[in-house]
């Protein structure tokens, strides 16, 4: 394979050819990629800003991870906390720090995902800083997004007896990584490339390399007029996150382990690796999946929506945060986060 | 000193600890740190976005940059770039990394620097993102900015014969860092802590390791009613700068030696060091002066603007980038960048 020393182009004919087939698509992204600043107008009366880092090492680990699969992931990651805001990403603004292990046609390749993301999702790529690093690979992205003020959906409005909706079955992403994790042991030591048979777990794989927003779910609900009262996406796992929301909103909540929303794959991946179901659900984390609060009036309206699962609902403050098991015992729902 | 780990504390303890006095003063600052992203209005018709990269080893050396100072550099070099612009900055969003090396007092000092910024440029921190990580301390910030479409500034709208003006003195802080690490090197191997004697080289230092915005000179040029026909701010150094708006606005550009400005601490460091003191000030970057372009016609009212220095004037794209030298010699402009 080619492969052209990012010091034999320099910093700026680096950046040109990584950038130089970007064309701006959303009417309120004005000035891209190479001035000081990225000129934006927005959409909506409100904007939203998020930003994100991933490290290697800490959030990803190139042995497993192809750099187009990363950089698709990333924008994902990136823009799902616009979407949990119930706003829309336009503009997205990339810097990546890399040593000198990576070749230009690494960094072209991990560009490939961002761009297939960005396309995919609606988004400009607007700007960026680059930077020599010490130590592999980092990435921080920040994205703009629009919203009407009256359409923003907060951590904060959540009310006891709204029902709790989640997009999607969870676990899987981590039982992808778990997977992968194993195989990269496995094939330690072993010469030759990494490429295990991956045939009968396809669906965690992919939840794990390559995630996918929900966003029909999101254009469903306002399409129907049901604004949810709270929203989030779970990237830490859905303790947490539910936590986030008791906090924000000052509420308890109660979910039930029968409707927790589990894929076959992830089932019997958790079997095989000898892990307890529920908490890979609970606490697995990078599902993508978006969280959201609706009042219980709107459960029939909300059950006409394909793929929405209510797995609970939110209670007073003093109730706690618990999780009801099959067999009726409460269990108190814990934070993960990074140490 | 107290030492508190931050695996002591866990993820999101560290953050409201971090965050808890954070006060919101603009009145487009509508949601900050706490939910899935920040809640912005946009000030002027148009907002403005921009990201840097500081990566310790390779932006900053700990071994002489104080951690609060750190904090304020990255602040004013993130926020230039929407000045640059010819707009406000308003909001900033910080994301760090950081190895198990630091204890939560040492990020507070960083924050400290961080806060201290915001509040003298006027900027509300709304967001960012934490993460462990594997090697040392890193930073991203992303700034958004509020401006009027007709007075944005950018890189690509100088002409034959405009004015180009500096807002102030160059190299000092290349000249600042040069002596900081002499220092090192010196007191390498040595007992006790970093502490040479800076007394005679207060200036450079303080260029180097707390540099100022000249945002009044902007204000002025507002005042009088002039314009930019281009503008940058000064990271990677004048000749690089330059050579951007070169590019982007399809001319030559022509310097002066003898009109560089240029401080007598700056210019006795360079002596002592045996650089040539015009190279200094062509290429040494982290000045953060803005370089504009201003028509011909504009002199007489912009010469009453103090502070304001006219160092040559924009050509022909055939004629080149280049300085004249004392002696009536024309030497090429070369770029600078990382490789």
């Amino acid at each position: 394979m080619k492969r052209t020393e990012i010091s034999s182009l320099g910093e700026f004919a680096f950046i040109d050819r990584l950038t130089q087939d970007i064309k701006l698509k959303n009417k309120t992204s004005i000035l891209g990629v190479g001035d000081d600043a990225a000129i934006f107008a927005s959409e909506g009366n409100r904007s939203l800003l998020t930003t994100d880092l991933f490290l290697e090492g800490i959030h990803f680990d190139l042995v497993y991870t192809p750099l187009k699969h990363l950089g698709y992931k990333c924008v994902v990651a990136t823009i799902a906390d616009i979407y949990a805001m119930n706003g829309l990403p336009k503009q997205l603004s990339v810097s990546i720090g890399l040593s000198a292990r990576f070749s230009f046609e690494d960094i072209e390749e991990l560009y490939e995902g961002i761009k297939l993301a960005a396309s995919i999702y609606g988004i400009d790529i607007v700007g960026g800083d680059t930077s020599a690093s010490q130590t592999g690979l980092l990435i921080s992205m920040s994205c703009i997004g629009g919203v009407n003020s009256e359409d923003i959906c907060l951590r904060s409005e959540a009310k006891p007896t709204d029902l709790i909706c989640c997009t999607g079955d969870l676990g899987a992403a981590y039982m992808g990584l778990a997977l992968l994790e194993r195989e990269k042991k496995v094939f330690a030591g072993e010469t030759g490339g990494f490429e295990p048979d991956f045939a009968t777990n396809e669906y965690i794989l992919e939840r794990q390399l390559k995630p996918e927003l929900k966003v029909s779910i999101l254009g469903d609900l306002r399409e129907k007029g049901i604004k949810p009262t709270s929203m989030i996406d779970i990237s830490d796992g859905l303790a947490s996150e539910l936590l986030h929301i008791c906090k924000a909103s000052k509420v308890g909540v109660r979910i039930y382990e029968e409707r927790l929303p589990i894929d076959y794959e992830t089932a019997r991946m958790a079997e095989e690796l000898g892990l307890n179901i529920t908490t890979v659900a609970l606490n697995g984390g990078d599902d993508y999946e978006f969280i959201f609060t609706i009042p219980l009036g709107l459960m029939d309206k909300a059950k006409e929506i394909e793929g929405l699962r209510f797995i609970g609902h939110i209670t007073e403050e003093s109730l706690g945060a618990s999780l009801v098991t099959r067999d009726g015992t409460e269990i108190s729902l814990k934070a993960q986060g990074w140490k």
